[in-house]
């Protein structure tokens, strides 16, 4: 089995050292996010991830959720529903909801430490709380008074969980096509009717009641993804007053057989005329819907963090710990029978990288959670938007590129442990198997690349890229002054930071040119585009590491390793641009030549 | 499920227009390997791969091996042991190995095609015989006449299944840490007692009789890997004329739960004062069993070849089934409620990745297969020595690369089916699940790295690299003169594969530089090394590909896809070299310098 222990260390000091979080918590009117409070929830938060969920993780990927056929119902795991009561029982299910809905109002940011090591202990388990966060946001920014009295205060609290059903048999990314039909009834409800698939924690043993928000079309709606309204169906019909009535019409007709999270649920619902109530405007589903997907997005992406963080320090432990072979330049440790296989630098390059995809992409992150709190709650409207620009930016840089990663980091993980990583009582291959529906669901890699240069680069006129882009040369520029705290530690990476913000605009700019006579070349660009962004996001937050852990009161080895891993980064990985921008020059021709049907001519 | 055809267009191609295999053979003496004889093979060999052994590829994995604690026999998942006897029946066993043992006689590389569609239809199965081949050939450069007699016969014909047993519970890599004792009996006979771990085909219930290839250690053996001898140890005991005796001392303790292969049994085996042959000479069994290495080396490369190609079949026939919003250029199906997914941009990337990396991996792999047997039957000893030094330098890149693209491909192919990717019943996880094993055992990647870097380019003074740059050269010099059949088609690729070749060789020299002064530069360049090779290799492979399209009796459309594809592999692949340059110049500081306890500081 794989172990895991909680990275409380470089949690804190991304959070506190390199974003001074408790100061923008204060700044932001946060009064209660204070270092104490969040000091206390960090270390609750491990113990429990630690010592409850993690020693489940091996067992849920064993025996997997189970279905019954005859009655519908779906068993989870055993030891999955007695953590559920203890996580509900800790308060921890709203943490970041608002006070007045029975959450505890700390804010977004201070809630995604949290979902890594949720993810990390127990990625099957943590998705059936997850969908609840959705739900939330949905109902709070969407939902009439009386949707929020009935539904939203079960799920702040955590004695309900909530669905997004959005996927059909035949359409997933394309919406427009969706089936499921809506009909109105003279009380003000609707009468739901189709199928959904691939629907998480869409049934389950752990509460009384599930919440289901569900996309579907109104008899007289316009075709495509314009005539998509959003209702809440809940699993057993709910009073005004809040009190539970008979089964609605919405049953579990199976379960999915996956290749990974065997613990989470993944289900197959049918509505048969379940009663429903429609949320937010008629034809305004999809935008409700998009409040949902975007913190889901950046909450997959956190749990390719998490799997990666996992993954890497079980390849560290062992690569400690396997004695083969001695070090090419003579024997390390001639005492022993052979040395340590982290002695061999091929075996460093592997764990190199995951501690520098890993630490990256935790300050990646949380600086996106952390524009997510200034973008609701900064003094100035300007500041707002400008962070609410930065968060459209940068989701799907983080769902895509941290999943990606996290499907790289497991990778490497599992080979550092040779021939022994491809057994099942190692626990690496269950990280591998796991990591791999990140890049797939909430959208895939593709869809993300086509959000971030079709919609958010092109189609808004670069406004986060600019954001983002004027960030980075504000930190170089306050480098090359002298003005950063622990800049003498950034310097080296100021000139190769400021060479990719160059080429990243000036690519910009040519793939804008090009589309203008050829949209194919967005979808073309797009993927390189996006990784190409990841890349120098992971840049800069490698040279802010560097700075603020020199600024730090960190240990020596501590900011050494910082240094010496942005060092890496800059000399080993960021390098990857080189081709993803070789890629995009090389524009869509190079995609688009072959006629399909020569493929396979 | 997913679907396989074998690719006889592309094998025939490969083998008859890209590489003349039915003049070579016919130069080498292999009067019967003629195009007829070779054509029908193909056709029987796709038949028997595509009828008998794709069908239970999918219930294989499901069904797995199972173990008997009680009797320690394994059994294999239903219909393999029927298939194994169709095998048998069908010549299959002995296609390439020598006429005086029973075998076919047909030369190595005509036995790569059938292993890429035995591996891709079924790679679990495919691991019973595969490892009869590697015992086959420790037993005709090794054995004694008495042993190839006894225990080769039957191992060509298929009554018997052969194993190789090298890794033990705390050394895989390093087998100088072997613990395994042979002690001589007075009989001339030894008796082998220890555990071998990660042996596969080591038990099961196709054949009467197992024929273990055993590493162990003699008494007065000299410490290391200079101590270790090589035993034929069977599960039954064999008389001189071949009657099977009494059971032998050797057992199955259990067979490993692994992430993938389930049909294939990973099996512990107990020796127990077990009696057992010594073959060759004592204390250098590591070099007798190295014979047996190189041909499973390229064996798994190939491994990694067929499950590319069966995944990328897949994702290119769903690629073109699934409707699913429109190309971004306009409806390219107005009259379909969607386009298919192939008209986008970032879908083609994919495939097309697939496409050059298996079209090209299939050029490479069977380059060097045909070099094995220029190494054996040339008619002087300098092109045989050179063939040879070629097969040595391209076999870790073989493996490596080719199992690295499988593992690539099948993520690739999965991500084409998007969420269905991850569910069991398309049959794509169970590719990726399968694809995982490759890059591990003979050799993990990093292995091959340093063999190729450190013993084939550094130790051996780069024989096989200067073999190989000469090619390149000598095919870009004729292209330039125009006397290379359809040189044209080739013209724009040559100045690329110059300056390829140019770098490549003031690569090595720069490495060999550093490695004068510190011996871990070699370790720490190892695998950009392997991987920026494998990448030129392919390049070549493409420009001579487009070259024998054009030059050769196919379709337009397939000689446009040959030049189209090698376009976007110089356009989109090949720069990935640019990025492990980079890696190679940062040198073995960028991965030595971090102290080792300062990881996880």
């Amino acid at each position: 089995m794989s172990l895991y222990k909680a990275p409380l260390g470089d949690i804190r000091f991304v959070l506190f050292d390199l974003l001074g979080a408790a100061e923008e918590y204060a700044r932001l009117g946060h009064a209660d996010a204070t270092r104490d409070v969040l000091d206390a929830v960090l270390d609750e938060a491990a113990r429990f991830t630690e010592t409850v969920l993690a020693p489940l993780n091996e067992t849920g990927d064993r025996i997997g959720c189970t279905f019954d056929k005859a009655t519908g119902a779906v068993t989870t795991p055993s030891g999955f529903r007695e953590a559920y009561a203890q996580f509900v029982e800790g308060g921890w299910t709203g943490l970041v909801s608002p006070v007045e809905f029975g959450g505890q109002g700390l804010p977004y940011s201070a809630g995604v430490p949290l979902k890594e090591m949720i993810d990390a202990a127990n990625l099957a388990w943590g998705n059936f709380p997850l969908l609840s966060h959705g739900a939330t946001d949905a109902l709070l920014h969407h939902g009439e008074d009386w949707q929020r009295e009935v539904f939203l205060k079960p799920l702040v609290d955590g004695r309900w969980t909530g669905t997004m059903c959005l996927t059909e048999p035949h359409c997933g990314t394309d919406l427009g096509l969706l089936k499921t039909k809506a009909v109105p009834n003279d009380d003000g409800t609707y009468s739901i009717t189709g199928t959904k698939i691939f629907i998480t924690a869409g049934e389950h043993d752990m509460t009384d009641n599930i919440v289901h928000l569900v996309l579907a079309k109104l008899p007289d709606a316009p075709a495509g993804s314009k005539g998509i309204s959003l209702f809440i169906v809940p699993k057993f019909k709910v009073a005004r007053d809040g009190t539970l009535g008979e089964a609605n019409a919405v049953r579990c007709g199976s379960i999915e057989h996956k290749m990974g999270i065997h613990g989470s649920a993944t289900c197959v619902l049918n509505f048969d005329g379940a009663q429903g109530y429609l949320i937010g405007q008629p034809n305004k589903g999809l935008m409700a819907m998009f409040t949902m997907m975007n913190t889901a997005r950046l909450g997959v992406g956190v749990q390719g963090l998490g799997l990666s963080d996992r993954a890497w320090q079980n390849a560290l432990r062992y690569s400690r710990e396997r004695l083969q072979s001695r070090a090419l330049s003579g024997a390390k440790f001639p005492d022993k029978p052979a040395d340590p296989i982290i002695v061999q630098p091929d075996v460093r390059r592997m764990l190199l990288t995951c501690k520098a995809l890993v630490e990256g992409g935790r300050a990646l992150s949380y600086f996106a959670g952390l524009q997510v709190d200034i973008a609701e709650r900064a003094p100035t409207e300007e500041e707002r938007q400008q962070a609410d620009a930065l968060v459209g930016f940068l989701t799907p840089i983080v769902k895509a590129c941290l999943t990606e990663w996290g499907v790289e980091c497991t990778y490497h993980a599992l080979q550092c442990f040779g021939g022994h990583g491809y057994i099942a009582e190692h626990g690496m291959e269950q990280l591998a198997r796991d990591a791999r529906i990140t890049t797939l669901y909430e959208g895939t890699t593709g869809i993300q690349a086509l959000d971030l240069l079709g919609r958010k680069v092109m189609q808004l006129q670069g406004a986060g890229l600019k954001q983002f882009l004027g960030l980075i040369t504000r930190f170089c520029d306050a480098c090359t002054a002298g003005t950063q705290p622990g800049s003498e530690a950034a310097a080296e990476f100021i000139g190769p930071l400021r060479e990719k913000v160059a080429q990243w605009q000036q690519m910009t700019l040519q793939i804008g040119q090009r589309a203008a006579t050829n949209p194919e070349e967005i979808g073309a660009a797009s993927y390189d585009y996006l990784m190409y962004s990841g890349y120098v996001a992971l840049a800069y937050c490698w040279a802010r590491s560097a700075a603020a852990a020199q600024a730090s009161t960190q240990t020596e080895a501590f900011r050494q390793a910082k240094l010496e891993t942005a060092r890496f980064y800059f000399a080993r990985i960021l390098p990857r641009t080189l081709t993803h921008a070789a890629a995009i020059s090389s524009a869509a021709v190079t995609l688009t030549a072959l006629d399909e049907a020569a493929f396979d001519a």
